[in-house]
């Protein structure tokens, strides 16, 4: 196993930010940034810079700044982005079809591998290769392709109880379709995408006249 | 025009859980509630509760707390939540059809009230009494039915575009569905959804080992 640094919190959701910054600057052939340079293109201050990668070793060097391509590799292998995510879909629904047929998931790091269904009219269709399949079959082939990550994409009213069938098989990562807040126990991470949510932001943005994302500022 | 008072951005991203907190209060028939109880509701301290929501007016009393029922409905229309919400939908592809068919964007609140596509092959097609219709109409449709939200599931390259058009049309609210950052001008809200930096979010939680949502802690 990785080495897993304990990271706060606010310097885990940082991360992705630092990492989609130094791929840049890895394609554009920089070798070395100082904190503060790093700060000004994230909108944080090199104080704070330094201190969220003090949590990932000795990477950088007084004077010098940090070697580019090594912090890079570094946030690559701590944001698990060095490895295959091989991820089990539970509802071939609308969202779910929408999922199987989306780019953004079977072409780089993430590959849907199978999906499951409770509805008998649904399991058997081929989606891209992905015939679906009963739900009682979720629990043999998770153990038996290591899958980590499920997918959730059926009706609210079902999805604790999906979340439930997918960690008891070994599953350590939702990611949750539904609006429902979905309860899973220690070691298990969950990620949301609430469509509704973002609705009722967007109205609200729109409502008290905020220009641009709320989720722009750099706090 | 409601009045708009001009709130810290930290404090909007928490007023819709407030209002989720308040709703249920209204439906359980609680009259009062102080400060501090709602804090502990949010996890948030009660001084933090009372710096919120002096922003909205003068709502709650010493030694009684706020007027359940008035802080609701306050909130309700800051949120923009009293009225209804016409989208027009630019793309008709995967995510698309999906938004057309999920139900939490037809109840409630929000309507997608017309869907539009650059490609002749899905021109015409009916989804749910909604037909697809050419590009160049988008204009004069936003116009005549004074919709001000724009929803855009198009592929990422065409995203930009679709946006302009829609900002020049009225619309002042984006719903982005693609994993591209967009410019707005002053005056026009954006709300994306990405479910690509969900994955890599959830990618790297199971990677630290890290137990329920990055979205979970209540700073």
């Amino acid at each position: 196993m990785d080495p897993k640094p304990k990271i706060p919190r606010p310097t885990a959701k940082r991360l992705s930010r630092y990492f989609r910054e130094l791929k840049q600057l890895v394609d554009a052939g920089r070798s070395t940034i100082s904190s503060k340079q790093l700060g000004v293109a994230l909108g944080l201050t090199g104080a704070q810079v330094r201190k969220d990668l003090t949590y990932f070793g000795q990477l950088g060097s007084p004077g010098v700044g940090y070697d580019v391509e090594r912090l890079y590799l570094r946030l690559r292998q701590v944001l698990g982005r060095d490895r295959v995510w091989n991820a089990a879909l539970v509802g071939a629904g609308n969202i779910g079809r929408a999922l199987l047929a989306y780019d953004h998931f079977t072409v780089g790091e993430f590959h849907i591998t199978a999906v499951f269904d409770s509805d008998e009219r649904a399991i058997g269709v081929d989606h891209g290769g992905r015939v679906v399949q009963p739900m009682n079959r979720l629990s043999s082939f998770v153990a038996e392709h290591e899958i980590r990550i499920g997918i959730v994409a059926v009706p609210a009213s079902a999805a604790q109880e999906v979340v439930d069938a997918m960690i008891e098989a070994g599953i350590t990562g939702i990611l949750n379709f539904t609006p429902r807040h979905l309860d899973v126990q220690d070691g298990v991470s969950i990620s949301s995408v609430d469509f509704t949510l973002a609705l009722e932001q967007l109205a609200f943005q729109v409502s008290l006249g905020l220009t641009g994302s709320l989720d722009d500022d750099p706090s």
